[in-house]
């Protein structure tokens, strides 16, 4: 459960189990603290946090998403180099680099934010690519689940020595809503599960194309097999966790990658330039329109 | 052991099983491929190799060792925004993000980057920052093992779903060399365990400063009485990735962090800001000297 230690009134009053006393909230990796920033006026309105692995690619969408909405756009609001975060009116975007421990520390500082914030009612989204499995480059995944390279639904974590398996759970409405809206725009998708690997080689079954190859080709395709029944559909590197804390924190959570590369016929991506921007921009596309909705509705449109 | 399909020789011919055949090497997170660059001639001559964390830090310290010794420090030489990398003379600096799987990539990449150019007998170095156990801030600690959460010195990997355990141990020699230098010059420092945690928060015992806290102070000081028993004298994020790696691939592998913060009696980083850059400048400067003089034995002098 979320600590009652980080309620901040006041900008620089924390509330410890019904005692105030004055504390400085520190967020060390995005250079936020409750002395440079105003929690509340800033982040207070926050009701969409999409994440996303690059920097370039998050900058785009957030610029994108103001282009196309008319929100401006904020200057990157990360003051360390560690990761970039930009608001667009109540959409923050912020990327969450490679692997889950990176994605970890971004997403536990977002929410001890919008916790301090006050921000209520917010899901969160991750928009990637991945590699697909017996689905075309192109393809959108919306994950209905999330897997371990042990293949099992958890994030691993652990504490003292102790192994805790956090469950790994996603929101089956958002992703439900998320493949609608993707057949509606006419975009390939598939629902299906997600593995989330720990390397870009090996764990991805790429032992031979990257520097270590102990597995050889036949084992490759012994795990792809694996996968598939398991209803795997494509493979990146945050899911369990993005899954895992977004579900103990109590907040829908979803998932959106294309694939670039069908990994059950090759390792390599073959796309050309143009077909490649243009994939990357599907996850965004969906989870915007999404956004574009769901806030109209609110508004009463 | 490595790939002979990786041995590429006139910048586009793969030797595979003796047999050649034209094929492309491709570094996607570096952005280099053997289309773009002729690996032999930009990073045959390489002997070191030294990782960070953040970009700017490793952006400085090949500023500092190029001004420092002479050397021409490149310009980026990352294709993508995923990593950054500079060289100066036979060393190459380049940054690895956050955590263990987003330092195998790039880790991976550089040593196929340099199997390809024909780099030999080159050592590789991590330099960075951590939380100290028992030591005051300030204090180097130099590696001479690494434990994962499961406090087993080992990089767990799951292939194909099943627990390989990659025996993550550090050059010796490296690290009584290293430990030498900083006692030469004067820099507080010791030797010892490092832990190597998947998040920021609850797996290094930050319970009540992050979002979750179901662990409370006291559990935090058994943990880390058992971890000062298992002699850890520092956590950081990615020990265990860097020596598994290493290990695995005969490289000699050193690494070496400042502690922010003495983890068994505070949570909260307390320096000045003048104290933590110098200190952040320690790891460089233990490390730039080992460089140098190792490159004046080479040269004769």
């Amino acid at each position: 459960m979320p600590c009652s230690s980080q309620l901040i009134s006041n900008g620089d009053t924390l509330i410890t189990n019904n005692t105030s006393v004055n504390k400085i909230k520190i967020l060390y990796h995005l250079g936020i603290t409750s002395e440079n920033t105003n929690f509340s006026a800033e982040y207070g309105d926050v009701k969409f946090v999409c994440l996303g692995g690059s920097y370039t690619r998050i900058r785009n969408y957030a610029k994108q998403f103001s282009q196309l909405y008319g929100y401006q756009a904020s200057n990157n609001l990360c003051k360390t180099d560690r990761y970039e975060m930009y608001k667009t009116g109540p959409v923050l975007w912020a990327n969450h680099g490679i692997g889950g421990p990176s994605l970890s520390i971004i997403l536990d500082e977002i929410l001890q934010m919008l916790l301090c914030a006050g921000a209520t009612n917010f899901e969160m989204f991750r928009l990637g690519t991945s590699g697909g499995i017996g689905v075309q480059p192109g393809t959108v995944i919306v994950s209905n689940g999330a897997i371990n390279t042990a293949l099992e639904p958890y994030r691993y974590q652990w504490i003292g020595g102790e192994l805790v398996k956090r469950p790994a759970i996603l929101d089956q409405q958002l992703c439900d809503q998320l493949y609608h809206i993707a057949q509606q725009q006419k975009v390939p998708v598939v629902k299906g599960v997600t593995l989330c690997a720990d390397d870009f080689y090996e764990s991805q079954y790429r032992g031979e194309d990257g520097y270590f190859c102990d597995n050889n080709n036949n084992q490759k395709m012994d795990s792809m097999n694996k996968l598939i029944e398991k209803g795997v559909k494509n493979i990146e590197m945050e899911s369990v966790y993005f899954a895992a804390i977004t579900y103990r924190a109590k907040i829908p959570g979803a998932i959106c990658c294309v694939a670039l590369v069908n990994r059950f016929e090759e390792n390599i991506i073959k796309m050309s330039k143009e077909f490649h921007e243009e994939a990357e921009m599907r996850p965004f596309k969906i989870i915007s329109e999404y956004i574009y909705r769901k806030l109209n509705l609110k508004n009463g449109k």
